[in-house]
């Protein structure tokens, strides 16, 4: 293998690889990434056995090869280079890398001990764009926690159908459910629905998310697979290949009430605001309380510890409906109102027991089911 | 008590004697903050027991009074408030805070609870302008180590003299020398040397480094006094009082070198970054070796693990006296470089076991010497 390369392209790439190279100590292959040129291209990998990545950039290729060489030092060995012309060769299962007046010999593997990273290359796919698919699963992704009992429900909940995008979290005290309207329908023949593990997802929210791009979506039976496209040449320029969970995702429509007992309306920052304050005094059990009655126009927070004190405040509010008094933790409280886009937000109640729902006003795609501390 | 102060006051105020307030499980009163009422001021006071430290403000006072209130707490809760009027009042041993439309009942503790802050009200004084002080320090306070078998050098030594003063640093492997050559000289009867606690000398840089103002430095035989005053009032602003260690510094000018084999010259940064670039093939011991031949006008540097490679590099440079080949830990060559503001650097070395000395070029106030790693 013998190739030249830009700094800043080697760079963009060792970013979003090393990334994914994993810090096994049982496995040490995967400490490293693979580094291929082939045709006009270099291309780089690496995998967790969980998540595969390719990332491929055009370069000068004066003869093709592959080797594995140990990711974090290369990425930090990269990034204090100049942004000038690099040249890497292969020698024996050495990678020597020129830069100016620098000449490196670094020790690496042969690429033959490195994992083969699998990609989907039949059944349906989708394209959509990468920013806006990205912001919808950050306002859900941080909801769901590891779960050994039902792994099913540790990941992130997809269903694509012709005209919607439905992306779902539950930890079972809270849910969120995000939903992309599609102007542009999909023609699959039928719907896809698939368990994202966590982690995935935010590594497609970090690699994907930040340019405006088009991502592709592969469906298979075990795994799914997202790629975007260099801008000139259309090659692809990442693929990120990830294994599904298996299992069945809960029926989670259920538990979203279809109406509500008590509704209010409010300025979201305000509440977070007072809601942080009150979670200074909430005690163990984080129990801020919430009091309302449609007889006044404001909506009143408590909360206090026999250790710390106590805390009472009060925002304007619109209220309907029943007089409520109900508790909740504040943790769940502000990582709804937090993914909470509008500046005025809906919280409809059901009873002192029922679930709470969070919902921007004006915006149909969000909601935010939080279970209430049941009153002793 | 009852006091009415602006939140953003009572926040800056907060924000400088919250870091002091200890996190202590054996002394909990210590996570405490003292607030006082007095005359015209609201003054707030903490101590670890090692650093005391005083911050008064300008506030309505209705009526005078004392008492301790969680540090930490506090500092929270005065943070997430609006910019707008706060009311304190001292009810029994809780502090009531009233800010807009939220009323706050805070458990605190009885003031005669509270440990005595020290001040020091005898003996001579000086007065320096703060930020340049606190930048010298800056140069050579992370030189220094915790030891228990030689506490005196894990300190800052301080010698005040009427034109100039010395502030030095060690860990036996480096030191530091910073001099302050001083316009208007300092009216003392005799010079004063001391040796601060290296928290308390990274205290006096993050409470007074900041601003451009007089900093008044006070001197008693166990304790140093630092002090800034409100630009209004002159009324001291923050006073900070700190114990100092005892035993006598080590006659460090006796490890300073006073002539060199071969002499150096190169550009800080370039440098600087090849020592990074080398440092990640040094290996366990960090060896990174440098080469310098006055018939070249480059300087070679190398490092190598068997492990992962090495690594061959050169910079630009003027080289004086006899060829040498020498060795450091490259993390004490970096430390050392970034702590010189000069763009322009010269290295000074005596033979492949001396010490070597960087120095920036073109201002005398700084010296770094670096123990080379013998070579075996």
């Amino acid at each position: 293998m013998k190739s030249i390369i830009l700094q800043e392209k080697l760079k963009d790439g060792l970013n979003i690889v090393e990334k994914i190279s994993s810090k096994s100590l049982t496995l040490p292959m995967l400490n490293n990434i693979l580094i291929s040129a082939e045709k006009n291209f270099l291309n780089l990998s690496a995998t967790d056995l969980e998540i595969g990545i390719n990332w491929w950039s055009l370069a000068k290729i004066e003869k093709e090869g592959k080797i594995a060489i140990p990711s974090r030092l290369f990425f930090n060995f990269v990034n204090l280079l100049p942004n000038k012309k690099i040249n890497i060769e292969k020698e024996n299962n050495n990678l020597i890398v020129g830069c100016e007046n620098r000449e490196t010999q670094i020790k690496g593997f042969s690429a033959e001990e490195f994992p083969i990273i699998p990609k989907i290359t039949e059944g349906e796919s989708i394209s959509i764009n990468s920013s806006s698919f990205c912001q919808s699963i950050n306002q859900v992704v941080d909801i769901a926690i590891p779960s050994t009992t039902r792994p099913e429900i540790s990941g992130v909940y997809f269903l694509f159908q012709k005209d919607l995008i439905t992306i779902v979290t539950t930890d079972s005290f809270r849910l969120g459910e995000k939903k992309i309207f599609l102007k542009n329908h999909f023609s699959l023949k039928k719907d896809y629905s698939l368990i994202l593990p966590q982690k995935t997802a935010r590594e497609v929210i970090n690699i994907f998310g930040e340019k405006d791009k088009e991502l592709k979506i592969y469906f298979s039976p075990n795994q799914v697979m997202f790629e975007s496209f260099m801008e000139e040449t259309k090659h692809p320029q990442i693929q990120l290949a990830s294994k599904i969970i298996e299992g069945e995702y809960p029926n989670y429509q259920e538990i979203i009430p279809k109406k509500y007992t008590t509704s209010l309306r409010f300025d979201k920052n305000e509440f977070l605001n007072q809601i942080k304050s009150a979670s200074l005094f909430s005690g163990k059990i984080n129990e801020v309380k919430i009091k309302a009655n449609p007889k006044e126009k404001k909506i009143e927070i408590f909360s206090q510890s026999p250790e710390i004190g106590n805390y009472n405040s009060s925002v304007l509010g619109k209220i309907k409906g029943e007089p409520v008094e109900i508790s909740f933790n504040h943790r769940f409280l502000l990582d709804g109102l937090l993914n909470i886009k509008s500046s005025e937000v809906a919280f409809e109640l059901n009873g002192d027991s029922g679930p709470g729902v969070l919902k921007p006003v004006g915006d149909g795609s969000y909601i935010y089911v939080v279970m209430p501390i049941k009153s002793s």
